[in-house]
């Protein structure tokens, strides 16, 4: 049961405690850095309860070493383990009922947690999802939703790989999901919405987009302000709340991102260290470079998160280490807590109410 | 005609004359701008003339101030200018025949210049282009390249927003022209190229790009090294010399990319004016700063591309600055003096050849 004690938040009625069901065996460190990740997030939020997925003997040899997450936690042994590079399809047949991703994911669709996070292979845990939770009434496509960091804070971009292409339907279901979790996770009443196009004005771009923009701005959504075509550029300024693609072009924009922050990093270390003066220079400005570290930090903002299954999926980098997996539970922590799936649910049901009655009444 | 003198580069044999018409009207900021640019590229390259279109009494008036492009130019008055917010389907309608950017690019079909250059409307520029120039025999649709900053130097990019979609011949077509114009400009031998996928390997991704995978796999191209898939995160690596992709998704990563180089500046210099030892440490390192302004300038690499067409057209960027306008005039240069034009003829007219002998062996 869920009720707003303040406004934009709210909270468990019953109990305090959130649950959360963790794929140990996940990831590119193994188990010992999801047990780190853990007990990071734990000191953060101490009303988690953890539900541990993995390898009996290994989990509970490392558990010594991290008594807190020790005490919060019961553990499930499964004998499988999802490599980081078998396909879905493969992970499917070999994983399904047993291995720790699956029986993590099952732990959500079971209400025995009531979110799941796993820093394994993207494209089983998409598969798995799909497969064990499926998708919501009224939605046909799961998608990827990402936090992008933005010059304004935070905002969110989805699909971005979940699945490739999406017509004019799917891409405003995904407004409506990428609109539900901007509401949970940034406390904000009504989320502005962005298209992501190719030129701004309304005859450039996909058909399917355009298709999306029509109906976007002739239903009015009371949810969220649809604010038209955004463009590549308008990612990092934070243009708008959310930014809807398929996850094709979504996926490229968000790797893309990525790989140029890695390459100016690597033009200022490198003009930061070629000079005496340069060196003398950082000495000085250690506390702002710092500072810069941390804003462009990659791990502040890990975790993808499945949106438009019967249940809440956070996927983790795979190479994060325990700072990164904690943002991940994190992340999962605060749109449980903020009510993610209901609002959704909520949105869900206004929208086809009142797309019904407008087909009543045009018929 | 033409001849190779050195290894790489080739001259032309009967004059050394390099012919570039400009669309002085084009660009945000107008036709001293233009000509500002054409100034500086002509110290760099002196060998240039210029067939200079727009209104006659604003340019002979402006050029009172660039004795030597007035000394370098052949002055042709066009009274329609296209407007930079006009729609392709507009634009051709008022200014076909008669506009400073139509006549820059029929200078180019007539071989009255070697290459065209304007900062004008882009999509009037493309549908101009290929109304006047028509797609080379072979080539379905043009493609705009774009110049990549990388760690390793630069890469080219296409199609970044010529046409939205492509399928496995086009891509491989793209393959053969961003090929052709990496021998041009990088003077390597033997190109690698990669097709922009989500995820290495084989099984992921579009449908059209696996299928341009297997195509340029088999056919074993002696003119260019086909290296596999290649992800968003590897564009700024410059894992490979040419990416190749269709033009919704080269738009999108282009202009992301472009968009987080600006959000990090704005950290960078909001990180080092925050406190005054940052501002003394800026002091000291002010040297490697200029060094990484310069690297991150966006004008040094100014200038898309036209592609698979009866001609070169250079789009420079509408803000474009002279320094700007004059990396695109560079760029168009460099092309022609290494024979772009006839290393693509060359390199398809070996494909098809194979390709029919091919086809005339399995029937």
């Amino acid at each position: 049961m869920w009720f707003r004690i303040t406004s934009g938040i709210e909270y468990s009625g019953m109990s305090e405690t959130i649950n959360i069901s963790l794929d140990v065996m996940g990831g590119d460190h193994g188990p010992s850095v999801i047990l780190d990740g853990a007990d990071i997030a734990l000191v953060r939020h101490p009303d988690i309860r953890y539900q541990l997925f993995g390898d009996k003997e290994i989990i509970e040899n490392l558990l010594n070493d991290f008594p807190r997450v020790k005490q919060a936690s019961t553990l499930y042994h499964c004998e499988v383990v999802i490599q980081m590079d078998e396909r879905p399809s493969q992970a499917l047949r070999r994983g399904r009922n047993k291995s720790s991703m699956w029986r993590s994911i099952e732990a959500t669709r079971d209400h025995l947690s009531d979110v799941c996070v796993s820093a394994g292979n993207t494209g089983a845990l998409m598969a798995m999802s799909k497969f064990c939770l499926r998708t919501m009434a009224d939605i046909e496509r799961p998608a990827i939703a990402a936090i992008w960091p933005t010059l304004r804070g935070e905002s969110i971009v989805l699909d971005v790989g979940a699945t490739i292409g999406a017509d004019a339907q799917q891409l405003v279901d995904f407004s409506l999901l990428g609109g539900a979790m901007a509401r949970s996770l940034f406390g904000i009443d009504r989320p502005t919405i962005g298209l992501l196009n190719i030129g701004e004005e309304d005859v450039k771009g996909l058909d399917e987009v355009k298709e999306a923009g029509r109906m976007l701005r002739d239903f009015k959504f009371p949810q969220f302000e649809y604010k038209g075509f955004v463009e590549g550029d308008d990612l990092g300024t934070g243009a708008v709340d959310v930014v809807v693609t398929e996850g094709f072009a979504g996926n490229i924009a968000l790797k893309t991102a990525e790989g140029t922050a890695k390459q100016l990093a690597e033009y200022l270390y490198s003009a930061m260290s070629r000079t005496w003066m340069a060196r003398i220079g950082y000495m000085f400005a250690r506390s702002a470079f710092s500072r810069l570290r941390e804003k462009m930090d990659p791990r502040k903002v890990n975790g993808g998160v499945f949106l438009g299954l019967n249940g809440i999926v956070i996927k983790s980098h795979g190479g994060a280490d325990g700072e990164g997996f904690a943002a991940a539970i994190g992340l999962g922590y605060d749109m449980v807590k903020n009510g993610l799936t209901e609002k959704i649910e909520q949105d869900l049901s206004i929208y086809h109410k009142n797309r019904f009655e407008a087909d009543e009444e045009n018929a």
